[in-house]
């Protein structure tokens, strides 16, 4: 709602509202949508609502229903932005968000490239279509756009998933943080805040230092790299195969085929597809 | 303990026990001299305990307790080392040192390159002497420690400081760690170990990129350089400097000097000393 309203004090006039329904939060979901539309009513706005079915979506592709709905919702903005001719999809994150998501993948070992966090501006290929992804939040914390509501006296509604405590995501937002700042006795999300800016100049240094990986990897190529460039090869090799939830384990068992006396000559990849090793050329089967 | 047993038991034989009692424990730590000199004469080994006024070295130099206590103890390996023709030093940090180690730079804003923690090997100069570091244990567990010691009936003594909650590091071992690991639900130490070895291999590939920084830099030359590589230079120059402490923010005082529009021409460094711009160069005076 912030975002919205500084948008269009800004003058952005043809901005079109999208939602997406998960269909997972039953009453409070359905709830979210129709605050959406009366706002996009109230300020002249056009306004999309999606629903999709996420928890089946993540059963079927096998992923998490957190990578499911994040994968939906793009589709969907991709969708409304070709409908209507957009290039620029504009995102709420703010700087606590970032915090809360370096922190849970620290913790569930996403190894340090999934440290770096989301990007202030980016380009995302969605469906054969280049799309502007901006998050002007993204510097902002949640205590400043509180206040920012509280002065422009703006409604807003509280996400469901948000209040609840049912996900890693809240608690680490109502539980792990604050309970960190305590009993340090010292305000922490800055300095990780920070860390996550560091670690993305990092990775963008490291990948621009490899170029784009290509179909099938050479082996002997690969065993000359530095670690540290073995793991960002493999890594963005990877999300071109389009692989789901890339962690340090399955980066580390695929390095384990580029040992000279490895025997294994294989890694299983989620969705049933595996890592292979032949002819001194690692490929996705 | 553990690791001085392990080190007998694999045949080194000619191991000088190094103690340093840092002033600050009080009874406590004249306890943990005479348990190191009972130690060290039950198993035949030369024994060296230094005294080093901690409190007094901090608040002379402007350091931290805990920067001036490794400082000190590392001067006191480098002597005991000179006089007795060692070449080798071995530290008996575990993984859980190493965890928590990250977590606390990572909370105090050290920056990503403060992440990638202890190495198991290394090589350090210390008044002339260049000295290799070996750390045994860095890939095992306290929990596995404490297995061993029980498996062996050894003696052991906990150290005073970490025994009490008096400090940010106790802090951590004991109430941060436990409680994020209560409220997610998850293991996270494996995580956070994993990731500084990334961070470690990723920062050495970075300090590789750069080489050894000139005693001068140059301001056109640092502009150039991509972000993550700026702030690898100029924390390797600072280090070659001697400075204490170097933090994310200070790093980012001294890149705010190589903007073609700073009207600041000096950051100023722990110690009373200073990083000057003049004729297109920084230098510290």
């Amino acid at each position: 709602v912030a975002l919205l309203h500084a948008l269009v004090s800004l003058g952005f006039g043809s901005l079109i509202l999208c939602h997406v329904d998960h269909r997972l939060r039953g009453r409070a979901s359905s709830g979210d949508a129709l605050f959406v539309q009366r706002l996009a009513g109230k300020l002249g706005l056009r306004c999309v609502v999606f629903k999709s079915e996420v928890g089946k979506l993540a059963a079927g592709k096998k992923l998490s229903l957190e990578t499911a709905a994040r994968d939906a919702r793009f589709e969907c903005f991709a969708s409304a932005a070709q409908a209507n001719g957009c290039e620029t999809i504009f995102l709420a994150h703010h700087a606590d968000d970032q915090v809360e998501t370096f922190l849970f993948n620290l913790f569930r070992g996403a190894g340090a490239l999934g440290l770096g966090g989301m990007r202030t501006e980016t380009t995302r290929e969605i469906g054969g279509l280049s799309l502007q992804v901006v998050r002007p939040l993204l510097g902002v914390w949640r205590a400043e756009i509180d206040e920012y509501i509280a002065a422009h006296k703006l409604k807003f509604r509280e996400d469901a998933t948000n209040a609840g405590l049912g996900n890693t995501r809240s608690k680490m937002r109502h539980q792990v943080i604050p309970m960190i700042e305590q009993t340090l006795g010292r305000e922490v999300r800055r300095a990780v805040w920070k860390t996550a800016e560091i670690l993305r100049a990092q990775s963008d240094f490291l990948q621009s230092s490899i170029g784009i990986p290509g179909d099938e990897l050479s082996v002997p190529e690969l065993r000359a790299l530095p670690d540290a460039l073995q793991e960002v090869l493999l890594r963005e090799w990877l999300k071109l195969k389009a692989v789901p939830d890339i962690g340090y384990e399955l980066i580390q068992s695929i390095r384990g085929l580029l040992a000279t006396d490895s025997a294994r000559a294989k890694v299983n990849l989620p969705g049933g597809r595996h890592v292979r090793r032949r002819a001194k050329k690692l490929f996705v089967e």
